[in-house]
């Protein structure tokens, strides 16, 4: 199978998985899941489920124990993004070419769905503990705990980022400030995928790491990608208007490396990912396609 | 000791936990840290913190094992506020007689203060909980786990009831609807500090659901007493401008009973809670003060 049917095969799998956390009982609250619905189901790449998934697929045959995990990372990055469109941070009108969630519902619906998410999370989580502990699953309860505890740490950093981007865009910041926003904001949660994946499949601790790394550097690469896009991408393609966060006055890898500069960082992380996967052979072949996928994607 | 003392002891005690969770480094995100600190030590009554700990001690001598979850319930409280003061919700000014932290902050960092709150009540409970398994502590280790589970719950709940009294705003609406508002609104999360105090104490069912009840009658009280005091009382103790609630079209506990009528089913709600507490005789003398104290406030 190539790495486009794989993808696919991946993607459906968290589709049908979200479409059973999604209320659609004719309640008083009917609009506000409605929001939640529209936001989540709105065609993402999957891009962070599918990395809990095909990490734990180094160690495992199956996805079972990891994949309420997988769902609430979505869930998570789900409500950022609604969070982050709001007025009073980026004040976005589209995402994946349809109106935000603020335009679609309104801005106190959109608010509440984003925070209504960012529980809910944790109720998938909390629901996946509880089974675990009550059927006496010790080893693995352990390592549910142990992923909980680094999603908590992982979100809150995401926030932070979140908060640096918006406090100091327009602003003269330094490569290193510009590269800890993006730890926070973008990496924090894309390296839990792999950790939580590693840990989930009860992986030895060398293992966690370098998957760790491997998170790390295809993080980096997606922002760098991102920054490209920005300033030489087809917007009828990618979305954004070409030239957006020059306007905008957003520090990107673009500006401080220029875009040839930038180019050559890009392929630097990537290669730098790959070399995390060596030790794994065939086995590690898609997490290797995807941070090719992460380099050379056009949107 | 009488109640005043007592309450104050308790009250102290959580303020000098949550001091501890406040963080103060000099980093970049500084003023996101300082917007989450302002909010949180603004002051409040700490109620729901109290309610964990004095129902857990109706069944043990400390409080240590159900301090964090009592701070976490604070932050969730806090993150509530934070948002439901924000313009596009009830658009608060004020509270606690300090400006609210839109006002103090900006827009976006309200907002992201208040996701970073949510997420940080996670964050205690999921060091809790790996704290606890990591030594082992297998029985507590299972009450820890259902009481994060209740907590994910009732969170839930709350942030529904947010969204229907804002949505519901101005609307006709019958009486059921107004009590199924604050009972996800107020009553969820009332109800979760009682019953999550008895389940990390090790009660016996039948107490954690007589001390759910005790708490679902007096979230109501506070709801009806919320509602008399927006009526007639002094706008200088409260805060608030007398007959607010009636000038915005909120549909009240005063405006279906009459001031009178509402004044009755309060002493009724207080006193089914305190018939709860019989069993437990002396021992539950704080929680008795407490009905009483929710019932008798001026502000």
């Amino acid at each position: 199978m190539d790495f486009k049917e794989n993808l696919k095969l991946y993607q459906d799998i968290v589709n049908n998985e979200l479409e059973k956390y999604i209320i659609k009982a004719d309640c008083p609250e009917k609009i506000l899941n409605n929001s939640v619905e529209y936001s989540l189901m709105a065609g993402g790449k999957r891009l962070r489920p599918i990395l809990v998934m095909a990490t734990y697929r180094l160690f495992k045959e199956d996805y079972a124990e990891c994949l309420p995990f997988a769902i609430a990372i979505e869930m998570i990055h789900n409500f950022s993004l609604i969070h982050d469109d709001l007025p009073e941070i980026d004040n976005d009108d589209f995402r994946h070419g349809k109106p935000t969630n603020h335009k679609k519902f309104n801005h106190a619906t959109a608010l509440l769905a984003g925070d209504s998410l960012l529980n809910q999370a944790y109720i998938v989580i909390s629901e996946e503990i509880f089974y675990s502990i009550k059927n006496e699953f010790k080893d693995i309860t352990d390592n549910k705990i142990r992923a909980f505890n680094e999603f908590t740490k992982a979100t809150d950093k995401m926030i932070l980022g979140e908060y640096l981007d918006t406090e100091l865009e327009g602003k003269d910041i330094s490569k290193e400030m510009l590269q800890y926003i993006h730890e926070n904001k973008t990496g924090a949660l894309l390296k839990l995928c792999a950790k939580m994946g590693a840990i989930l499949a009860n992986a030895p601790e060398k293992d966690i790491e370098r998957l760790s790394k491997y998170a790390d550097k295809i993080g980096l690469a997606f922002q760098i990608k991102d920054d490209i896009l920005s300033e030489e991408g087809n917007s009828e393609i990618t979305g954004k208007p070409v030239g957006n966060d020059k306007e905008l006055g957003k520090v990107t890898y673009v500006a401080y490396y220029g875009l040839e500069g930038a180019k050559q960082e890009l392929n630097r992380v990537t290669n730098e990912a790959i070399e995390q996967l060596k030790i794994y052979g065939e086995r590690a072949e898609f997490l290797r396609q995807l941070a090719e996928y992460i380099r050379d994607r056009n949107k």
